[in-house]
């Protein structure tokens, strides 16, 4: 039996780690800039890869992967991990509320894959050669792949703009998100009959794989996630709570892998659907969905992706103008689709092109699917940089453009709003309006106001209510015109200053809140998140003991001693 | 660059899913039985591997391992699987309570390794033929390994039978836990010692690895601890909650994996040492331990345990006589040497004995030990399976014998103590007592006791005060004499039946408990149990509508919606 030596092992322990390290670090920075991980953690491989590694240090990139050994084992790996990734996918779709959801989600989903769909299928049937088919590859077969690759949506990357936007419960929001399973449901099925068609490896005749994959796809569906429903109750009753329902998450997925990767169609579908199945039960709950998605989502998922700029050569096969063009017809056809759906089934414009520029992130799915593509040899290395640049601007775009549209407020936590100069420990002043003036000083050279003005307003707004919430905390705050966004000072006084709050108790943590005055909505949110820390006494507590910014921003934001 | 081909992913997918599947079913079934989940997972893996399934189905087992490519894959899968559960166990090391703990935990500890170190030293380098030590390993190195083997500790096995019986944070609890703690780094660090000797593959002189080994658990218990303990905060502060501080622990676990295996001590020294630095931070945060906990428990551990059983034949290397001596040299060793260091801190007999068994189980760790013996050729076959049932056998008897000697009672929970035939939905009776009358008959066919009895018992406690606790929610019970143990009998009445609640309402669900005499600590488990329920209205709204047993057993056990 042939068996990893401890060289191998120590060099797949390090690649893993420093792989995960680096694509969590640019995960992290491309959140920074509102941008989704994924954007990151690509960069980090195209980084580490033979792009610019390659290029500077090829020693090192050679160091990375060399044996066959390794090279199987890190096959394997990336493997499970887009398997679990599409698991998490998967359970994030509300099949039943798609379902139930009427006209306009329908609109948008079937004009959102029809109007790409043949958008690409025109342009790719008449001009193979210029939108990137190769050479020995059926141009009738490239067409269709070209084509359902516009149609695919982004379904993780449009859930979490929409979060970010605060929009996720809307009317709109629950449109976008049902049409892009539509989209995404319609589109791998169609991707699956491609590699079916294609995939001649498993041994089955095409018209066996295709009908499997929609029987299969149709089970999952029906009989899946009746079964699915009634095994959840059985396995929460009687295996150990929370880590029985995690393990038959795992092994569903698993075996729905196998088997799609069996017919001849890939693996991710599998587990795709397996995930809207689990997903899609009432039984499911929170905090299997939750421990799930942390694990996948920054274990497995940035170890995958970080392997998909690590796969290829994204300066040497950077085509520009294949690039352009397969960026103009995929905004134009989604954009064009979507946004026609939302107007034919009775949006007014605006609301209907935030529509089709939510519609458009094309994300993780997109980059997946690309990959499977250029491993079956059915697209070449230049298409499949064109693919993933396209899938990481249409992602990138998206949240902008529907903020820019909608004209809506991102959602604002205390911990973006505070910093680490804004930041008093301990307060000088012994009174509320000494401790209100110093704080406002203080805000006023880091965020260029008028100090005066602004003390002045929330002296104002203290003299009508007292704003000591008690439990030791006060709120002083204020809406102040012309400011860019809600901005909070922090001060931490161990003797306490009397805010006139309800218990009698002296505030020993102030929280000075200025909002601009056109936004009534993040004063709410902030201070519902303030009500939140103030329940946990333990949490307050050390809050006001922190031994400096760092550690109490990690406790404002974790709400976790 | 090979690939893995379709048909290997098919089968490697297939195989995970089919492992995960039995192992975790036989986890259950261990727990079932008060046994720890690494009994179930090993079995499975004998059921599974060449003993069972190879005898008998020998064309199936053939079909799980068959190409270099799957072999290469799940070599380097379990070895990440086992670096992360070693990460966990770390995690649970409370190293600043081992420094701070007296007296008796050194005494503990230090005789809990000397004691059997020396007997099997001294029996295995008189009888190195008669216990195990294959043709070309030096006699000293083997009995230096057989001693190591025979004095290392199971700190998980350890902590969850501690926790089962209630004396996790007693003083017998912490003497035992940081003496474990203590056995355990002094065990590894041995056994690092040995590897380094014998396994001259990394290149490093023996003096190297062995100073580098000792370096590098110093500087993991002093600077290591600092530097984590400063950078927590600062990735809670600036990374996304609660992913960052995630991906954080499991670089760092990677990283010194790789570390150790790079300089001959084993990749699982490495990561056990950062559990044991990040476990001991006051920063870690409670979620982010029991997300990591949760997953490696129940995805990576049983895939790791499941396959030692794959390994090796049990059958066929099973030598009764060998097993009988291992068991007999290990238990008297550390039964003995815990036992009198426990006494000579000053324990009373009754105590020390008890120290003594709760420290004999040797569990997962021991037969992660033996698998790098077998793996480096230390050891054949044979002394492989010795060891690991040595293993079990010491893991199974450990929490009984321990409950026998301090006659401690077992933790109750309220789902332990239901029984799908004592349910009664809808209740017929209309008034208090009807309802209990209705539910002593049923219980009283059930348990075997005379329901006049009882139901007289609960009336009679009912009439000294009401038990309707409120929101619907009633707790009629009763203590009765020759009871095995509490058991609970629950009914639902949709119109509610009036309990003289504090707020007036009718209680609508019944739960009526019925602790044995001598029993009081069952009681107050149970009600505040029900407490916790009761405070959660849409829990118990879910509770009372439930559709069937199964259903509301797991409501009860999740206590999530």
């Amino acid at each position: 039996m042939p068996k990893l030596s401890m060289h191998e092992i120590t060099l797949i322990l390090l690649s893993l780690g420093a792989l995960l390290a680096v694509a969590s670090a640019f995960a992290e920075i491309a959140k920074r800039f509102s941008q989704p991980s994924v954007m990151g953690e690509i960069l980090a491989g195209i980084l580490m890869g033979p792009t610019v590694a390659g290029t500077f240090f090829p020693e090192a990139v050679s160091f990375l992967q060399p044996t066959p050994g390794i090279n199987f084992f890190m096959n394997g790996f990336t493997t499970v991990a887009v398997v679990l990734f599409l698991l998490v996918a998967g359970m994030e779709v509300d099949f039943t509320r798609a379902v139930r959801q009427g006209k306009a989600a329908i609109w948008v989903g079937m004009m959102g894959i029809t109007v790409p769909f043949t958008i690409g299928y025109l342009a790719a049937g008449r001009f193979p050669g210029v939108l990137g088919c190769e050479p020995g590859v059926a141009a009738n077969v490239y067409a269709l792949f070209f084509a359902t690759a516009l149609s695919i949506s982004a379904l993780p990357v449009i859930a979490k703009t929409l979060m970010d936007l605060n929009y996720y419960h809307t009317d709109i929001g629950m449109v976008i998100i049902t049409a892009a399973i539509l989209n995404d449901l319609l589109g791998w099925l169609i991707f699956s009959v491609i590699l079916g068609i294609i995939g001649a490896e498993n041994g089955f005749p095409v018209p066996v794989t295709v009908t499997l994959t929609i029987l299969f796809t149709l089970g999952a569906l029906t009989a899946g996630r009746w079964a699915v429903n009634r095994l959840l109750p059985l396995v929460l009753a009687h295996t150990s709570w929370p880590g029985g329902v995690l393990s038959f998450a795992v092994t569903l997925a698993l075996a729905g892998a196998a088997f799609t990767e069996w017919i001849g169609v890939h693996a991710v579908f599998g587990s795709f659907m397996v995930g809207v199945a689990l997903g899609d039960s009432e039984h499911m709950r929170a905090r299997t969905r939750e421990t799930l998605a942390q694990f996948v989502s920054f274990i497995f998922a940035p170890l995958f992706f970080v392997s998909i700029g690590l796969r290829v050569d994204f300066m040497n096969n950077f085509d520009l103008l294949l690039t352009l063009l397969v960026l103009g017809i995929a905004i134009i056809g989604k954009v064009a689709g979507c946004g026609l759906g939302a107007k034919a089934s009775g949006m007014p414009w605006r609301e209907s092109w935030a529509v089709g520029f939510g519609m458009n992130a094309r994300g993780a799915m997109e980059i997946i699917l690309a990959l499977l593509a250029v491993q079956h040899g059915l697209i070449g290395e230049r298409m499949f940089v064109s693919l993933v640049v396209m899938a990481l601007v249409t992602s990138m775009a998206s949240g902008p453009v529907m903020q820019l549209i909608l004209n809506r407020k991102k959602s604002r936590q205390v911990s973006d709003c505070l910093n680490s100069r804004a930041y008093i420990n301990p307060l000088k002043g012994k009174t509320a309006r000494e401790a209100i003036s110093e704080l406002s000083a203080l805000m006023a050279s880091i965020y260029r106001f008028d100090a005066n003005e602004v003390e002045k307003a929330v002296v104002d707004r203290e003299r009508l209510a007292p704003t000591g919430l008690g439990s030791g905390i006060a709120i002083p705050h204020a809406r102040i015109a012309g400011l860019g966004g809600p901005v909070i000072g922090m001060g931490i006084s161990s003797e306490g200053i009397d805010f006139n709050a309800p218990d009698g108790q002296p505030a020993e943590l102030l929280f000075m809140i200025l909002t601009p005055h056109d936004d009534a909505g993040a004063q709410v949110q902030i201070l519902s998140e303030i009500g939140r820390i103030m329940k946990n006494t333990e949490l307050c507590d050390r809050i006001k003991k922190a031994s400096g910014y760092t550690e109490l921003l990690g406790l404002i934001k974790t709400k976790e001693v």
